[in-house]
């Protein structure tokens, strides 16, 4: 006789199933605007925080405020009191294909020992310098290493990957343009 | 006779321009590789860190190490342990946008007092739970509102948010596609 142990990764699908039915039926119920906000602190370093967002109807504060301290480094002449903006990209891009990972994982029942990515993005700051009219802003390429440790075979892992691609977040921000609207309060 | 307070905002324009100057002349020294860890703690829950990164031909070590926890919100099931993985692209963009406007204002000798910004964006999460696939993952429109009080006029306070927009690595990011690229260590 065997025993089988429930999947767990930690992740209610049940509750994100019975959400996916209940907003596919009330779509106004699916929109959700997510806020941050970042004052100067003093040169190129600023202090954000993550308080409140609204969804499923109403708004909704979070059981803390996170906080974020973003600079640039002592080689830009800086104090380097937080990591850089671009830094902080890789952060979201991981997180959200990591998280991704879990809750897939769970709906395929397959129970993760071990998740982590290291992320790396390239660029010439020749860019952001305004030193070269040819040279973007951004990252020319970024890319992401997963090491999954898994009940499940490689190309199960693989299809994980894959699918936390596709419904990332992140994932689609980064990939695909977003129009961004800038304005001055007076 | 009056006296002349120097503007400082606590940016080295002189460093920035000199670096200008020499990485023109050097445009290998340019390049630069960002990175971040993420591991998976539990759930949606996971836990990233901005350690090191190369550039001017040689590898750099933040001052200390960044740590960032994202995870989802109760409203989804989660326990909500950190900010959302999009919540943080909206800090990323806060906080380059925000150097930028003090950098550029050193430049232009215009003294800031304040700088703040909100940020705001939306989505339908019918796209990430798959429930529609003519929804994209990702923010259907960003709204930065900057609130600046400087020694300057309206429209100097105007082309220095639209100078930072043009400079801006993560501005970038977000309005223009990246090649993202997704690999699994074996």
């Amino acid at each position: 006789m065997t025993t089988t142990t429930p999947v767990d990764n930690g992740v209610n699908t049940a509750a994100l199933l019975g959400a996916r039915d209940a907003l596919t039926a009330a779509p106004a119920a699916a929109e959700f605007t997510w806020r941050a906000t970042t004052v100067w602190v003093l040169g190129t370093h600023s202090h954000s925080t993550v308080e409140t967002f609204s969804g499923l109807g109403q708004e909704h504060t979070h059981v803390s405020t996170f906080s974020f301290d973003a600079d640039h480094p002592e080689c830009f002449a800086s104090e380097d009191r937080g990591a850089t903006p671009v830094e902080i990209v890789l952060v979201a891009l991981g997180s959200c294909l990591t998280g991704g990972i879990a809750a897939i994982a769970q709906h395929r029942e397959i129970q993760l020992r071990r998740v982590s990515a290291t992320l790396e993005g390239d660029m010439s700051v020749l860019g952001i310098l305004g030193a070269d009219p040819d040279v973007r802003n951004g990252y020319r390429e970024i890319r992401v290493r997963f090491d999954i440790d898994a009940d499940a075979s490689p190309d199960e892992i693989d299809a994980l990957i894959a699918q936390s691609q596709k419904r990332s977040a992140v994932f689609d921000l980064v990939t695909n343009p977003t129009t961004v609207i800038v304005e001055t309060a007076r």
